[in-house]
């Protein structure tokens, strides 16, 4: 059987799908998934599309103990005219190969998979809500399952991907966040693992985001791991911050997220004629450029939020409140085109837009 | 139901054991495992014996995406006249509570724990191998199973110990080991979630296991990821270093695990009345006492392995060749007695085994 033949089996027992108002983050799937198998000596084998269900895996599978594991997130999109969407795929595509590189995970033929995902949208369609903020979030996702203990990669995987009808990922909506700069724990450092999108990284920020939630902040801001004072990135959204006329947001270092929304709001800003530095930019210059008035909006960029307004920054107890905690000018400008972009409202001067 | 009552349900088709001289590690399971559930607001429930079976979970399952499990690893051994002993097991179920408290994981019961595992051990008593440095391996672990996309901590869990039949950790046994120290890729930082038995942090160490491997070293040594200088740990061992007449192992920093064997290699040394220095060491301050003679032995410990002399270190190219690539006196003597307790073969001076 070819590689590219992709099986399909569909559900015979459809679910309902949940009301717009009750979508959240993540908490539905639709009726259908992908699942493609690897064994060492053999390769990637058997691409299938089936009812959306349990998987079966033995308890010594590598990926419940040793954390080799990789994912991607992205978005479809249903357009007014009930076109469907799909916002740059291939940058993630290559991303997720990018990170199983660094997780010793075999490749994966990036137009297979893009193959694979277009046919199981198709098939789960109707599960795209069509509402102002509402898409289809779809996870790739890689787990190694050989049933052995050794530390060594594994010499089987599945790569799988789900789909889930998503509301805003904060509860807040385009309304500003506060966010909690972190002075005790680190996500990632030089040399590690911070710029794959694999497990470890989430794990290690768990406990910083609960201690944060519970002095009531939406997420941390990281520092790097060597220093402890220069900016990386949000729990889950890489950062920018405008500073008199110029955006700066933090250089691509090793430890932080190639975010794809970061990558397409700097060429958007460029386009618009903006200046935008990529550079290290330290705790202190933040805090300083605020007393000194010059720090005027800063906002997070990411597949889940696409942009989120910053109100204020926790740094070690001094609260600093952003553009009067509210939606500054430039981030609503963003907000605004990358949502119209992404639901075809707005014409494409860039390429971006993949329609189904 | 008491948390306590543990119900077993035995296998109707028991497996065929391997032979002794093919088990490896971690290649075969008993015929049973333990499991315990865990939902919040529940609390852990329904701890339970059942036949070694795959376990369906979730696609969305949070273990999947977020990396957020912790486990454990220790062994039971069988005496010469068939007793079963344990080697210090609450040392590990604290230490998995402590890696849990550090992954937003719940607390469980040691004792129930304990108790489970004495139970799981003697309904498969019959697969403890008996010959010289094999043994049953334990692998407690918690996997969170919260079927959502959120980055949170789960709201659900599962605990499970299953058991392993072991011949010895490294292919080559007691005979020293060709260690290659890491300088590009870094395992964990302070502030992270090294010293806790996450399955992060072996992800993240798998590039650099897989290159020194193709390099023919058994494992890495891992340097800090600050200074890049400070002597961390191995893959899965402490590390001692024999220089002059005094034993240094680097303190317990945060970044690295505190391992059961290292302690007590550490009090048995002390017990001898050999000098012990746990504090920082660079990587300098080992080659220079390698070039002035005085770097005698090294080796590592950890359960898996017990002990394993280094033969070589290899630092960015310059081969350090210890003890003349031979096992040394004080590896060989630590070694003796540290499986000789294990085995019920020596007297325990400090209260260390516990007999089933
Ligand atoms: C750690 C981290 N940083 C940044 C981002 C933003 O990346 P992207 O814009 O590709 O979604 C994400 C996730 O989406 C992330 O998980
Ligand atoms: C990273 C790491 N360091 C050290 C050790 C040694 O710890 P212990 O002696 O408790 O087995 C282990 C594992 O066993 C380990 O995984």
């Amino acid at each position: 059987m070819p590689l590219s033949k992709i099986t399909v089996e569909l559900t015979n027992a459809p679910k309902n799908k949940p009301d717009n108002d009750k979508l959240g983050f993540g908490k539905y799937f639709t009726d259908h998934m992908f699942i493609l198998d690897y064994d060492a000596g053999k390769g990637w084998h058997d691409p299938r599309i089936v009812p959306y269900q349990p998987i079966a895996l033995d308890p010594a599978a590598k990926v419940f103990h040793y954390g080799q594991t990789v994912f991607e997130g992205m978005k479809a999109y249903k357009t007014p005219e009930n076109s469907i969407l799909l916002f740059r795929p291939y940058k993630n595509l290559q991303r997720l190969n990018r990170s199983s590189a660094r997780l010793s995970i075999p490749h994966i033929d990036e137009g297979l998979v893009i193959e694979a995902l277009k046919q199981l949208i198709l098939v789960d369609k109707d599960w795209i809500p069509d509402e102002q903020g509402t898409s289809l979030y779809i996870r790739p996702f890689v787990i190694s399952t050989q049933p052995t203990l050794g530390v060594q990669p594994s010499e089987q995987y599945k790569f799988m991907i789900i789909l889930s009808p998503v509301g805003s990922y904060y509860a807040e909506g385009i309304n500003p966040v506060n966010i909690f700069v972190e002075s005790e724990y680190v996500r990632a450092v030089t040399g590690g693992i911070g710029n794959a999108k694999t497990g470890g990284n989430y794990a290690a920020g768990l406990k910083a985001q609960q201690e944060a939630t519970e002095k009531g902040y939406s997420q941390v801001l990281w520092l790097d791991g060597v220093h402890r004072k220069y900016i990386e990135e949000v729990g889950s959204m890489n950062v920018f911050f405008k500073v008199g006329d110029k955006v700066i947001t933090p250089a691509l270092n090793g430890s932080i997220l190639d975010g794809v929304t970061r990558d397409s709001v700097i060429r958007l800003l460029k386009h618009w004629k903006i200046e935008v530095e990529e550079r290290t930019i330290s705790i202190d210059e933040l805090v300083d450029a605020y007393r000194g008035g010059q720090l005027k909006e800063a906002f997070g960029t990411g597949t889940a939020a696409v942009i989120s307004p910053i109100g204020e920054l926790n740094w070690q107890g001094d609260k600093l409140t952003l553009n009067g905690g509210k939606t500054g000018e430039l981030s609503a400008r963003v907000y605004e085109f990358m949502t119209g972009l992404q639901r075809g409202l707005i014409e494409d001067p860039f390429g971006w837009i993949e329609k189904l």
